[in-house]
């Protein structure tokens, strides 16, 4: 068995943040306080730890978090009408909806009323066909993280065959685009694909986004793959059965410590990101 | 050899526009004449054949089309301006520009100044993003040309295998974000991939959107395929070995009389379907 290659996001996460320090120093040098606005509607305890997640990893940099929570029974109109006075103010650069919203709230409406300028958590349909077509500021930040890393490891990406399972707006279809325009060749797997691990089989890169503990197998991936777990499920269990799959892979990311902690600072960058092109 | 099918785009097409002479009249009795904008910018015979065919197919239906022709010096603010006045011109309901545009003119910016409502040729990224993520009101017309041939000819999307040769921002791109909405799974290819053949080989239908003629091979194809060529290269010759990849294909669009004239049908659908949102 040759040598694994672990994919640790938390080096990864580590680089980002440390660049981002220089950028918010100057930034406060020049009186901007880069602003995350998170808006949470609702209870759901784990929403409200991801948002509070979101807010101390904010904290930790400088970063101003601005939290808005809103009560459960908020309406369409009432979250909308929020979000349009956080497009309006100057003093905040980033605007993150935590989803999911109850489900009377028409969220993919709430999502599009985000502010393209401000969509530094990449919800907005103009963000994602701005990023497919390549020219994308503020990606999702799960796909925008798999990419770091792939950066950062120096996974060559270009005419290697990548699969990714899921299809979802803000990680299965992004990265399929961000994937196809560093020239991979794509393919993308859903719950109504047959015979999934035919496919997983032959992938040099294999992304899981689909939310479903330890779904991908050992014996679905090819000697020598690159593994890219995004899955986060109950229990800091990913979407791949590690364990099997380090086998297999020629590099793959843990879970915990994976892409996780990369999708935070990518949040925090494209804030910093944000602030610095006003 | 089993019975082949051929895809009769001719066919498609005509029962589109039957369907929209109806509609037409309709509009015209509330006294709104369904109207398109052309926009050819400079000398380029083919362009100017294209921007022709495209008047043409509107007045045979009762389509208005205003034809606007700039100068080949033209210059991107001069474009921008023009497209400005269209999309605040009440009485156009869409707006084309033929591309390509002369090198010195900035295409990505001008499309991008389509407003969302006018853009029934599906080329600005706001667009494309809403017809990934489910819900765009105007795909390309290309890609909504492919999907239609698919729905008239009432081809298994669901769960079938669909390798994409091509990734063009018109075409490419978002044909596969179509198949991936109704539950294909989805390979896009390239210039840069590797073994295309070995990817064609196991499509259960493929879409050649490459633009180099007589390219997609008869023994690329699995047996049984179905084949949808959006190629249209000089002399009516698809991206399809047509006589080759007929012997193996369950069914094929033929070149001329397949894709082509479904495609100009969908941009007059899209333009009655904007005159009617008004």
């Amino acid at each position: 068995m040759s040598e694994k290659l672990i994919l640790d996001g938390n080096v990864v996460a580590n680089a980002v943040k440390e660049e981002l320090k220089g950028r918010i120093s100057a930034l406060k040098e020049k009186g901007i306080t880069p602003c995350l606005a998170t808006i949470l509607v609702g209870d759901d305890p784990s929403s409200a730890t991801y948002v509070r997640m979101k807010g101390n990893a904010c904290a930790r940099l400088g970063i101003e978090s601005r939290k808005i929570e809103l009560d459960k029974e908020t309406t369409t109109e009432e979250l909308l009408a929020t979000i349009d006075k956080l497009n309006k103010d100057k003093d905040v650069h980033g605007i993150l909806l935590q989803h999911p919203v109850p489900s009377h709230i028409d969220e993919r409406k709430a999502f599009e009323t985000i502010d393209i300028e401000k969509d530094v958590d990449g919800v907005t349909s103009f963000g994602y066909g701005q990023t497919a077509l390549g020219f994308g500021k503020y990606p999702s930040c799960t796909p925008a993280a798999i990419m770091k890393i792939i950066d950062h490891y120096e996974v060559e990406v270009s005419g290697k065959h990548a699969v990714v399972v899921g299809r979802s707006p803000i990680l299965g279809k992004p990265v399929s685009a961000l994937l196809l325009n560093q020239d991979a060749t794509v393919t993308t797997c859903h719950s109504r694909t047959v015979n999934l691990e035919d496919h997983v089989r032959q992938a040099d890169i294999v992304i899981a986004a689909v939310g479903r503990p330890n779904f991908i197998q050992g014996d679905w991936v090819k000697e020598g793959a690159v593994i890219l777990d995004a899955g986060y499920n109950k229990g800091n269990i990913g979407d791949v059965d590690y364990e099997a799959c380090l086998e297999k892979a020629a590099a793959i990311t843990p879970v915990p410590g994976g892409v996780g902690p990369v999708t935070i600072s990518m949040l925090l960058k494209h804030t910093v990101d944000s602030a610095e092109s006003i």
